[in-house]
Order: C-alpha cells, then sequence, then structure tokens
C-alpha cells in the first residue's frame, strides 16, 4: 500500500517531506476547489485541542465569544485605506444571490474589521460600556495563487479577537497581553518557541497602527509568522464611527485591537516536531496520547489480548489520558505501528501472549531523547502508574529540542554586508539572523530583494542579543536590533 | 432607557414579542447585510452549551470532526437534479476572486453532501473503510428573502453529520440513531419537547430517500422543524462514485446519511420558555445559572457586601455552578434584576446589609411552579447546598410545562373538513392537529393551500394517538395518522 512507502527524508526536499506527511498523517486533503483544503479528522483533532485551549485562556483574560457575518459589503473594506489596499487584490466577491444580481456586492470575509467594528458603534454609548472584549471562531478567505497544506489556503480557520477601549494606554496593554497568551500557547501547549516582537511598517497589518507577532522557525531554517496582534488606534472607529460619551461627556473615539491564530498553526507544529517517521504531535494537543496495540498469533489468543487491551484503555482513561485501542483484524502489529507514529501519536503501548501472562506492556516513545531507550518492558501497574509524568515529559523535551535547533541557526550580533548575508543563509539553509538597523525601509526592501530574507520583527527585550549592535545592516547607525529569516 | 421599557406581551403580538426579546436579551442583532445576523455573546453562549452537548453526543456515538470547504464549484451542486432544484434558487454565488472572473462560478455551501461525498470517494476504497462518521460545525447560506433571527437567516451556524455505509440496513440505523440523539437533546438539554416522524415525500430534503424530523410546538401554537434526519440512499454515491470493494470483491455504491441542527435551536429555545418578562434559559444551556446580585444602600457597606458576592461566586464554582457576581456601580439593583431576568438566567442570589448580618440570602427563581414561592430567605449553606438541586428540579419543570402545554394544544382523532381544520386553527391560534391521511400528495397541497398547515410529519409509534385514523383527511380510507401545523 502507497501508505507504507517511506517518506521523503527531510534533509533531501522538506517541502516535499510537509506534503507527503500531511496526506499521510491524514491531517489534510486538496479539496475540488482550488486553493481550499479538507481537514480530516485527525488533523481537526488537533485544531480542537488547540480551540479548546487558546478559548480557555480567551476566557480566563475576560473575553466573551460572538458571531459576525460572513459576507461583508464592499463599501465597508473600501473605508478604511491602508486595509483596502492591503485586501482587495485577495477577495473572493459574491455578485448573485437568490437569482439576482446583487446591487452591491459582497465580499467573503478576509478578516472582520470592518463588519464588527460598526456592530460595536452600535452597542457603545458610554465609556460604561468598554470595554468590550470578544473574539470570533470564524472561517475566513483570503484568494490565493500558490497555497500549501495549512500554511497557505484561500479558504482558512481562525479566531479573531476584537476589543474596544476608552483609551490608547489600555487598547496598547491588551495588544501585549494577547500577544503574551499567544506566546504561551505556542510553547506551552505546541512546543514550538517563538521569538515575540514589533513588525516594520513594511511587514504591518494593513489598518493597524502597530502590529506585533510570535515568529518561530521551522526545521528547514525558514519563520513561520505564528500569530500577529494588532494596535489599531483610532483608524477604524473614525471610519465606523465608534464613539463613545467620555466621563466627562465628550463624544470621543475609541481605541481598537484585534489579533489572531489560524489553522496555520497545524502547518507550525508538524514542521517544527516531524521526522523521517512522520509527524509527532505534543501530548497536550494529541487527540490521542496513547495507542494501545494488542499483539495476537492466534486466533484464540485474540479475546484475551483485547479484553485486556480495553482494561489498559479505560484505567488510563480514569487517569484523564486520551486513549485508543487498535483491534483492526486486517492489519499486523507492523502495520498499525507504522499508522500511529506517521500520525504522531506519543506512546505505544504493545501487549502480546508473553506479557499477559507475565503481567508486563511493552511501552514504545514516539521520540527518543539523547541517552534514553525507545521501548521500555514495564509491571503494568508500574507503566500506567509512569504514564501522565511521561506524558508531561515528553512535552518539555519536545520543546527544549525545538529551541536548541533554533539557537543553533540564530546568528547573533551578525556584522557583514547584505550580499554575506545570502551566503551565509544559503549555507544554512535558512536561519534567524540578528542585526542592527536604522529603520530605513529601503534597506529593508534591499535585504529583501537581495537575500530573500524579510524583516521578521524588532525583537521584544527578552529575544534581544546581549549587546546591542552599533551599526545598521544597510550602513549608517542602528537605532534598534532586528531579525531576519526567509520566511513562509 | 429604551431597555427597560416593558415587552409587547405575547398574547398581544407573539411575533412582535420575539423580535424584542432577541434584541433585548441581547442574544442578536440585525447586521449591514440583508438577512445575515450577529450573534451576540449571551446568544453565542447559549450555543456554545448546545454544541458542546451535542458534540459530546456526537462523538459518543463515534463521530468524528471534520472541516470541508465553504465553496462549492456550480457543477457539484448539479450533479443531483432533486438536490439542484431545491437548492439553487438560493444560492449565492461566487463569480469573481484574486481580481479575475472565475472560469466556473463557486457557491457558497447552502449544505455539504457533494463536496463531502466527493471526499469519500477519494477516501474510502474497500468495505474495510467503512462506516465513515464525520460531522462538521460550519456556516452555510441560503439566501432568504423574509427573514427572522435564528429562525430563518441568509446565513446560519449549524452542525452537518454526514455518513456512509456499506449496507442500506446500517443507513437506516444511522438516520434513526442520530434523530434519537437529537430528541434526547432537545428533551434533556432545551426542555423542548418534539415529535419525531417521516416526512412526506413533499416536505422531505432534497435528494434524500427517506428526511426524519423533531417537531415543536412553540408558544403561539405554530410547529417549529428543529433538527433533520436523512437517508440518502445511493443517490449522491452514484453522482459522486463513492464505491467500494465489498467482502465478495464487488464494486459497490455506498449508502449515506446526512443530519443537521442549526442556530435555529436557540429560536426555539426563546419561543418555548420566554415569558412576558424575557427569555428563560435551561439550566443546563445557561452561561450563567446563578447571578449574585450584592445590594447597598451606602458606600460604606459596598466592599464587605461586594466580597461576600464573590465567596458565594466561589463556593457554588466549586460546586459546578455557572455563576457570575453583578457589581456594577452605575446600575440600580432594580435595573439589575430586569436585565438578568431578560437574560434568562434561572436564579438571583440577593445579599443585602441585613442577610450579611444574620448570615442569610435571598433566592429567587426566574420561574415559579404552581403554588411554589418565587423568592426563598435561606441561610446562605443551606442555600448553596440546595442549588444543585434546585437548578435540576428548574429544568424538569421547564420540560414538563412545555409537555403541558404542547398537549393542551394538540387535537388527537380529529374527523372534521379541511374547512373545520381551518376554523380550529384559526380559534386556537395554530395547535397540532392529528388525522388520518390516504398518501395522496393532492390532500396535503390542498390541505395547505385551504388552512396554511402543512404535514409536518407521519409520527412515530410512540406519538400516534391511541386509535388509529380510519378516514383520511381529504376523504377515502387512511394508511397512515399524520400531523398538521402551521408552522416557521
Amino acid at each position: 500500500m502507497a501508505q507504507d512507502k517511506a517518506l521523503t527524508p527531510r534533509s533531501q526536499d522538506f517541502s516535499r517531506w510537509y506534503n507527503e506527511v500531511v496526506h499521510r498523517a491524514e491531517l489534510a486533503d486538496h479539496s475540488p476547489v482550488r486553493g481550499s483544503m479538507v481537514i480530516r479528522p485527525w488533523g481537526y483533532g488537533i485544531w480542537e485541542n488547540m480551540q479548546r485551549a487558546l478559548d480557555d485562556m480567551f476566557k480566563a483574560t475576560g473575553h466573551e465569544n460572538a458571531y459576525f457575518p460572513l459576507l461583508i459589503p464592499m463599501s465597508f473594506i473600501e473605508r478604511e485605506k491602508a486595509h483596502v489596499e492591503g485586501f482587495k487584490p485577495e477577495l473572493a466577491v459574491v455578485t448573485h444571490a437568490g437569482g439576482k444580481e446583487l446591487e452591491e456586492p459582497l465580499v467573503i470575509r478576509p478578516t472582520s474589521e470592518t463588519v464588527i467594528y460598526s456592530m460595536f458603534a452600535k452597542w457603545v454609548q458610554s465609556y460604561r460600556d468598554l470595554p468590550v472584549l470578544m473574539n470570533q471562531w470564524a472561517n475566513v478567505m483570503r484568494w490565493e495563487m500558490r497555497t500549501r497544506l495549512f500554511l497557505r489556503t484561500s479558504e482558512f480557520l481562525w479566531q479573531e479577537g476584537h476589543t474596544a477601549h476608552a483609551t490608547e494606554a489600555e487598547a496598547r496593554e491588551e495588544t501585549r497581553r494577547m500577544l503574551e497568551v499567544y506566546r504561551t500557547f505556542m510553547e506551552d501547549w505546541i512546543a514550538m518557541p517563538v521569538v515575540t516582537g514589533l513588525k516594520s511598517e513594511r511587514e504591518k497589518f494593513a489598518g493597524a497602527v502597530e502590529t506585533w507577532t510570535c515568529e518561530a522557525m521551522m526545521q528547514d531554517g525558514k519563520a513561520l509568522q505564528a500569530g500577529t496582534s494588532h494596535h489599531l488606534g483610532q483608524n477604524f472607529a473614525r471610519q465606523f464611527d465608534l464613539t463613545f460619551q467620555d466621563e466627562q461627556g465628550t463624544e470621543v473615539h475609541a481605541w481598537n485591537t484585534s489579533w489572531g491564530v489560524s489553522t496555520r498553526l497545524v502547518g507550525g507544529l508538524v514542521m517544527t516536531h516531524g521526522d523521517d517517521k512522520g509527524i509527532v504531535v505534543p501530548p497536550r494537543l494529541a487527540p490521542v496520547q496513547v495507542v494501545v496495540v494488542p499483539i495476537w498469533r492466534k486466533d484464540e489468543q485474540r479475546t484475551a489480548l483485547v479484553e485486556k487491551a480495553h482494561q489498559l484503555r479505560s484505567r488510563l482513561q480514569d487517569m484523564g489520558v486520551r486513549v485508543k485501542v487498535d483491534d483492526r483484524d486486517h492489519l499486523s502489529p507492523g502495520a498499525k505501528f507504522w499508522e500511529w507514529e506517521r500520525k504522531g501519536v506519543p506512546f505505544r503501548m504493545e501487549v502480546g501472549p508473553r506479557d499477559l501472562e507475565s503481567g508486563q506492556v511493552v511501552l514504545v516513545r514516539r521520540v527518543v531523547a539523547e541517552g534514553e531507550d525507545r521501548k521500555a518492558f514495564l509491571p503494568e501497574a508500574e507503566a500506567l502508574a509512569a504514564l501522565p509524568d511521561l506524558l508531561s515529559a515528553f512535552q518539555s523535551e519536545l520543546l527544549q529540542e525545538a529551541r536548541r535547533r533554533r539557537e543553533e541557526r540564530s546568528h547573533r550580533g551578525f556584522d557583514g554586508s547584505i550580499e554575506e548575508m545570502g551566503e551565509l543563509l544559503d549555507a544554512q539553509g535558512g536561519g534567524f539572523v540578528y542585526t542592527g538597523w536604522s529603520g530605513d525601509p529601503e534597506v529593508e526592501a534591499r535585504v529583501q530583494e537581495k537575500t530573500g530574507a524579510t524583516l521578521r520583527c524588532i525583537p521584544d527585550p527578552a529575544f534581544r542579543s546581549p549587546e546591542a549592535p552599533k551599526r545598521c545592516m544597510g550602513g549608517g547607525e542602528a537605532t534598534c536590533e532586528v531579525l531576519w529569516a526567509r520566511a513562509y
């Protein structure tokens, strides 16, 4: 079966490896509509776990969910000048509905600032109605020519947070709070370390005053923009008359923020942890954390082993572990092992006739840290008792390993020419390069043109190099440190 | 404030009452796009609780979630003849995207049978790949001219289950299983009793072999189709080449089912339990089950009372109760009471300076059963201990009351003429009428034309009258009993 062929190794062709692994782990598939993907149950299960974790974090920071329309009048999108310039080329447009041509074309939301702030304007009268802290889980559409499953598709699933505040300071605080929620989620749940920082003017969201970002490094050394949080100032409030009476009775404009992450995160998870056998899902996000495989040679052994497997499942479930028993008859144990390794289940528990007699199980880790054994033969009770800790150790080791890989390919204090940066990126197969920058957009454009790298962000203090760079990449004095990388 | 005006009484104008209560309980609002609604946090919170409960039930019956594209090629919709006839007039069509006219127009999914079964056809090869049991939570679009919030909007949120089976018997069993899941959910969670049964040929889903339905009665005596489950036979499998090799190695078509419920259920909840003060949310679905209102006269009392309120909240939360403290300064206690009654929170707990001294609280029920007191003055510990039982009693009383109202307006064994049925429905302001039917579609059309009532279903045995009717509504012999009602 094609499913059992080895994957193209990452070192040979990372991009091909990615496409193969996404298909063969049954994460997603191409749909009949070019640019739209189908998210299959295994991929959707990971996304559901991401949603649940994020949703809890949004609620814990005071946000409520709501739902706004899919279709937005074209005139709304056109109201904020920078916004329309950014999004117009990517719009999908509904011109006919209910058998008639529409008077005004409607666009499928590429993002919902316009329609959401027009509603906030209806609901907000006084400073007492602020802040408004909302989030929506939704599909959005940005027409793409070159698509890749999860990373860049015309339709994708995401959440978009939208808030309105009485003061600029509160809006700025919210922008940073949600960036921090994202960073925490990406590290604690996806085990994907990120550099946070400010986008340059050239890279910021169309319509924002400031865009803050989380940048992760994939195993091929390229950067993935994993989530952004925007301080929108009063740009949209002005266009949509989102005003309120302040405590002095003066009518003033509100301050907005918006922030989003998408199913792109599933692609980030794949490219952060996958290996040549398949994907690796961090335990906290895995739809199945432990797969129990009963192994029988003769038919008469089957009943007792399958029963034992379900007994183990039920014990583990009681401990809060997500477990599945694979008792399919038409697959060999080997075929089952490959399938669950390809799908990235953290632990496999095997139980065969001899194990049954001796009251032990075989526990197999999907990935092994330095100096550890992949297989452990353990008394049943010991294996069960150990699993919660083993899962949590697995989770932290994934993060450590990803961090180690990133640091290995991070070049701090780079002081060469633009050409030399290009050569470094070629030689290393990508990577993060930290340099000084004067803030001149012309330098930014030149670096991008000559090296293919873009300015990912002006890193937050925690991610800056120990010594502040003095020289700008393009010559002259540096006013800040910036992070460059080729990116998805 | 407009918010404090009394609602139009239901008895005076039910339809106006509905619109007012949906707005003033902040469930939903009209959007700038005609026919699309905005679901506000209170309405969305109820929907989220519905989703969670249904999703658990779907998973417990072996289904997995997935996600399929929003856009469907027009040619797909056109493949199943009955399907296209049913849906074509309601389609919204994307003709332009990415700045260009598309070669083939794409429609926004009105439902996803076509695209989903085209994918199943890719994934299913052998009988071993069956059954496929999937569900998706999604938005869909059916262009509507006359819209009502939740009940009929162009865009709505729903879930659609789609399954493929090796045999007709299994597909039929699945169709019935999911209908039963819906009935259980509607009764146990929404406290909305339903009659289940089979739709007539005229009323069935476009493309189905059989459509099964859950029919609820609203307080104005009109029926609401609350959920449907379709046996699709091989209609779609044939059009989308969904075939598999059976155990004998023969290539055969699979059998499909699909089933869905939508945000319309929120409208059903409102019209089942609401009263002239506002909506009433069944405790199992209420985003807030108990609102704690501290009541102070003088500023110096505030701190101690707010602290006590949060103490009560935390005790209740530990017991698994969803609680909110309303400690807003700018609203009077009375204004808070009205707001939470309008929003249908099952219980209010008041605590004032004198209660604080005597260690008691005031517990107020949103609705009161016959012979019960609305207010109870209870020692704090007693009130806390009693709440879980009180909530569960509240839940069952809502269902009983709704069932009582429905039976009051159900006319069994009706044996009059079509004209007399019309008069009965006029006099009673709607209601359910059970009669005999020959199965003749011409009779069905005549009843609808003359009375405005439609054939809601051929009820399942549990909902049939004790005595089977002998005479058909339109004359001649009856072959079955049917339920007629005017409907949303």
